[in-house]
């Protein structure tokens, strides 16, 4: 793939961009996470998302540690040039750290906070130290 | 609605905290954008989005101008408490100022740049001085 667009995009100060994933099976909205020029490069280079952790200062792919990686099947920025949008396959089915299918599981409703998202996983059987 | 749990966000240094906005209908994701603790505020007692623009440093509801308004169907945040998601009905069907349902429209394939958008309107039309 061509790359050239990559240079066009806007980052921030700190040089990142933030990327929202999506299931490309059927739109759910997984999660967002912020990429540099290095870890876009690697993720198109690659077909699998790759990342910057701003807790953690550190780069990382995703799925590295669990399994749960996420094969790249389109890719979209907007009209800014300023967030990009990856449609992926969510091996594993689950994209949140917590086992949630999706990171956005908490939901504010009329009768407060609810964890209406779908829990795949048991973090602890999953991250061992 | 309780909005304690609004305080319990995490803001960026401006302030600020990504909104992401996905079409309720079909799961399309139409744009993201910034929102700042009023603006979320604002979003959540009227049912409509609004935003705080950072080129423009102003305050604003989506569709204030176009029309195009977001109704609000259901708020979302995520594992981080750093990336909102709202989920929403879009009024005239087009997010995007330029015309396109979605602000996504560019998308980077193997044979390069390609705006797989769908044009809803003329922006000539709908943004008149």
């Amino acid at each position: 793939m061509d790359t050239q667009w990559v240079e066009t995009l806007k980052y921030d100060a700190q040089g990142l961009i933030p990327a929202i994933i999506q299931d490309d099976a059927d739109g759910a909205v997984l999660m967002m996470a912020w990429m540099n020029k290095a870890s876009l490069l690697d993720t198109l280079k690659t077909s699998k998302t790759h990342f910057w952790s701003r807790s953690r200062q550190k780069y990382w792919m995703k799925g590295e540690e669990s399994g749960n990686i996420q094969e790249v099947k389109s890719v979209f920025y907007d009209c800014d040039s300023d967030v990009l949008l990856f449609r992926v396959n969510q091996v594993g089915k689950a994209a949140c750290h917590t086992g949630h299918r999706s990171c956005f599981y908490m939901q504010a409703t009329e009768g407060g906070l609810k964890d209406t998202g779908e829990q795949v996983f048991d973090p602890a059987q999953v991250y061992k130290k």
